[in-house]
């Protein structure tokens, strides 16, 4: 299947689309599918592919799920099927993830007799951008009507080589919170500090207290960053500023750590600037919640993964990361478990990061991805 | 002489001129000084006039100065010689301060004939824009053939009612230096925090750090004003920042605090950052120096004032003003003592500040400050 | 006179006293009293002398006051009258402050029948351990019966040469107040950081904020010490720490920055410790008030004074000093004018400040100091 | 095996001594082995007990360790056989430590004859105390002649349900280091901060600062602890504080982050101190290094685990903890595994945490205990 697999990834990289606007996609995938048999369900709105491939026997349902929006990148990766899209560029591999989940789409079609069950296949626009396609797609029922009860999805990364696997259990990637504080204080003449209240030198003791968080008010091997990212305030050197906005992340992997954090920092900026005779407020833009791979569904996809790469193949990722994914959406409402797919090759200089202008893929990833996943679905649905 | 002084006031508040364009009212002044047969000097290029009202005995120079440029505010004083000119106003006072300078030039000409010294007039452009109107004209040698050897100034203020003047010997306004720092820090993914530099927690670090130098650098005794007033740094919620960028302004009354106190700021911004893995630099730019009002001559101008006022209305200012003012500049080349004209009248409803929409005087301020501009001329001269 | 005003010094400095013990004092100043005729006011309890010298026409009255302890401090003055109290002296001038006081009695009551008025004298203990003896005196009724209208006093300074008086209207010597900040954290083990409150980090944002009160909330002319002077809290390094004690200084020239600044650390230290989770509390300890000379009192002190050393010899003190004094108590009630008294001299080697070992004074200034005290009494008496 | 195991265990726990004193229990101690029919090891001194199991084939040598020092708490656990020791306790359940390991050498003992190699027993005291029993074994050549391959060691949790094992790979225990860090300013009287330099600010200030290599220069999935714990500075209120002293700890996982924390921490007191005037200086006295499980060991232990408890009472843990364990000192030289033996039964009420005067044991985890080190020992044996 691979040279079916690799002509779908490379039309796929050719026409990368923006978050949001992935019709063109849209429009790809369901040629695919139903060359391949798959009805697209038509009550999803576009840019977004549903599809349901269901097996003979059992009500069980699990889903697959394919991210497969590009970024503003203009490429320079070098490859001959390189984007026709100007300054849009698939740089983060979602082009891999729905050439996967088409590939498995197939390779459990064909085994659609034996099917104990039924898969949802769920080709989702716009990761990359707040609040996320999952959002839309579950409230539309995604994962409803029959439930969905398990759901897998990965994410390819160069820095492992291709052919393996990684696995984290638990919380596996951040939930992240975006904040703006407001100072409130009080413009006067610089020659008259006192008759002002000096919203900058208060904004210092927020962020500073700020960093307290972060270093006395969480559990240490709890992982977190707080970061206040932009400041600005003031407007002429002689005159004491009235108010500084600043504006930052919040990234945790526990909820118990996310909602203090938020209760800490509403205190913190709160009392500090009234301590100081000025006015603190601070909002809360949340993001995507962490995503918690569940342990038990985890060690069932180690398994079917073991099955396809070998065992010495699979590996558990030592640490989370800080960076987020609105795959968490579906795992609100069901089990589920995101793995981390190598598609690197040093030896053939494939490295470059995803999110970079050189980032590649070893197009052998292909055909191991689609069959990880239908693997994943298989096994699943069998153990139930 | 009070309805021509009157009527020059009036003529000068009509018309309004921001710093550095004072032509028309170079213009109207020099018509003013030619109708009383003092001859303007050529030799100072417009927007400024100067001239030389000689006297009959000695080689002895002393100087009275008037600064005459308006401010860019919507005149709102309702007085029926309103503003001609849109959107500027002689918010500041400097009309009534060229009226009395013209007036004191009057009253110095009608007794030429018993002048034992020479008086330098001189209406200055721009004292309300850096780097100020006399530099220029110190450098064209208004100080100069014959040399200055004393100069007199004086600024109207309605918080002092008409018919009083205040003086303070020594230092009477602030030396004013604006700076820049810049905070040079690394920037990185937020969720990486430890692969970058935070500019803006090193940047909280230094505006706390700087607060101490007033706290505890500083004789308690010698005023001084550090505001950090502006601060502007990062670029997005996600990334962290790698540049601050902060202005604010000095004000002190002592060389000698200036300089240590600049001393200080350097180390504290070198430091704090350095200490931090960041770079911080600040670059000053000086603004006007100390108004320091030479004590034998406010002596002497104590006695002046006296007799023109009656010594009960001539008092001594209690503090210093963290404002500054370019007369100063005059001060570094030969003593001068720079005084505060009552031109408020809070019966009659005229109590609005200097540099607001609504300020207006006493009319009864004009003779009295022509009076006391040329009475301490006289007695300067005829003290030497 | 000064043969006397000597040996009466010497036998005071000889036999110094610490606060609150001073009855050997007590017991010569009476013997010198009586020696003179004039009869101690046996109404005020020891240490303490009160004596009224009564003129012959009008009711009014004016005090004189002296302050007469010693310091713990082993002399080391090389004079040959020096300390016979191991560990004591009187370093702080206190004897010399007691023999003029003498010397000033002795001048008036020579010319009691000429006398415009009563005068009170004071022998004050306890002038330099809080709450000084200027508070005991006065609830006794010292400045009663008739009511005190006026108070003097002064202190030797060596900075100042013999021969000279400064004198400084307006608020002179500094208002200070002790105070103690307690945060409340919570402990907890060092591994565990979240599970307490570190007190420590809270006092650090504490102290910076504090900073801020002088540089930021305070007119810039008004001088302010506030000092954070000691620092304890923690017990063993595993421990996070459950309380921070702070103790420290408040140092002000008028009530209305005195007040506003106890305000403004009260909301800092509440603040910001419940901003963190934890508790703040500040207790005050207050201090002499604000040495505040009458303006009027003051041009007739200075008068009175040029009268006596010569109107080149009488200064205007151009800043005030951070120090306290008791004399202030009695100000609460009645206008009072303390004035600093020269009694060094470079060239004769008398140099060494107040509060050390090696202050001494030049002998000249016992004479001059008796007849300032009683020429501003005389003076004072004669106005009204 | 239990009988003769809780007769040891009781008669261990009577008799509990403090760190470095452990001469009765090591006379325990070898009164067991021998009675067992095993020769302790003369070449080492006393307090600490090692022996060699020697079996018959191969050169191959495996260590276990037990500490086996108490604290001094007062025993409060209701048990009958309670301490004997006055305000001492085996409260760390060190007692259950040597009981299993000497339960495994009468296991191992018994089944020499098969023995694939050799086992050393090492009965370590002072694990409480710094710097530690271990590191004084090492020198005197525990490890060596012939050379330890692997070293297996455990400790008793009551959170941990009796009957289960929990194991974590990697980097488990922290490393801690205390530090001291010194701010030296300069004294000088309250009344004149500009006259000294002001050790508490800057103590403040270097606080904050170090907040800020946990929250920004710190990995955020890389667990540290920096707590300042306790501060000391400054002597009376009317003098600023010329020295400040803090102490406190740094718990790290990894030796890059503890060797970077140090470096950024020096950077930090010294430049901000140097920046403010001052001077700072920070020593670190070196704790125990991090209990770091070799992975592929912590996979046979985990085999010899579930052989015992069944595979269902083998966990992995979690996060690692913040808490330091001188067994690290053995896995600088061989590999080793450290494990947590749940001792707990809350339904028995077996919960007090170690380290409180209620901690007692569930008498069933001593014949599991000691199973689990034999089966470990044997299990790495064969494995060779």
């Amino acid at each position: 299947m691979k040279p079916w697999l690799v002509e779908v990834y490379q039309s796929l990289h050719q026409y990368p689309e923006l978050s949001g606007q992935e019709f063109g996609t849209c429009r790809r995938i369901k040629s695919f599918l139903t060359e391949n048999g798959i009805v697209p369900d038509e009550n999803f709105a576009e840019p977004a592919v549903v599809a349901m491939l269901r097996g003979i026997m059992g009500d069980h349902v699990v889903a697959l799920r394919a991210d497969m929006d590009a970024l503003p990148i203009r490429e320079n990766s070098g490859v001959p099927f390189s984007s026709h899209h100007e300054g849009i560029m698939h740089a983060c591999g979602h082009d891999a993830h729905v050439a996967m989940l088409l590939g498995a789409a197939r390779l459990l079609q064909a085994r659609q007799s034996e099917l104990p069950g039924h898969v949802r296949l769920i080709f989702q626009p716009s990761e990359e951008k707040h609040p996320g396609g999952a959002l839309a797609l579950i409230e539309q029922g995604v994962l409803e009507s029959p439930p969905v009860e398990a759901i897998f999805g990965q994410h390819v990364q160069t820095h492992i080589p291709v052919g393996k696997l990684g696995i984290m259990s638990g919380p596996f990637m951040a939930a992240s919170d975006d904040f703006t504080i407001r100072i409130i204080g009080c413009s006067c003449h610089a020659a008259h500090p006192e008759q002002g209240i000096d919203a900058i030198v208060i904004a210092a003791q927020v962020i500073l207290a700020l960093q307290s968080i972060v270093s006395r008010n969480t559990d240490p091997v709890q992982p977190i960053v707080l970061s206040v990212s932009t400041i600005e305030g003031g407007k002429k050197t002689n005159i004491v500023a009235d108010c500084v906005t600043m504006r930052g992340t919040l990234r945790t992997l526990s909820e118990e750590v996310r909602a203090r954090t938020k209760e800490r920092m509403q205190h913190i900026v709160g009392a500090v600037a009234v301590g100081n005779g000025g006015e603190g407020e601070i909002d809360f833009e949340p993001g995507y919640p962490v995503v918690y791979n569940d342990p038990d569904l985890s060690a069932q996809v180690k398994a079917s993964a073991a099955a396809v790469l070998g065992e010495k193949n699979v590996f558990a990722i030592a640490h989370p990361t800080m960076g987020g994914e609105d795959f968490s959406r579906y795992q609100q409402h069901c089990p589920g478990v995101y793995t981390n797919l190598g598609c690197g090759n040093a030896a053939a200089g494939i490295s470059a990061p995803i999110h970079t202008e050189k980032f590649r893929i070893d197009l052998d990833c292909l055909p191991l991805g689609a069959a990880l996943l239908a693997q994943q679905a298989w096994d699943y649905l069998c153990s139930l």
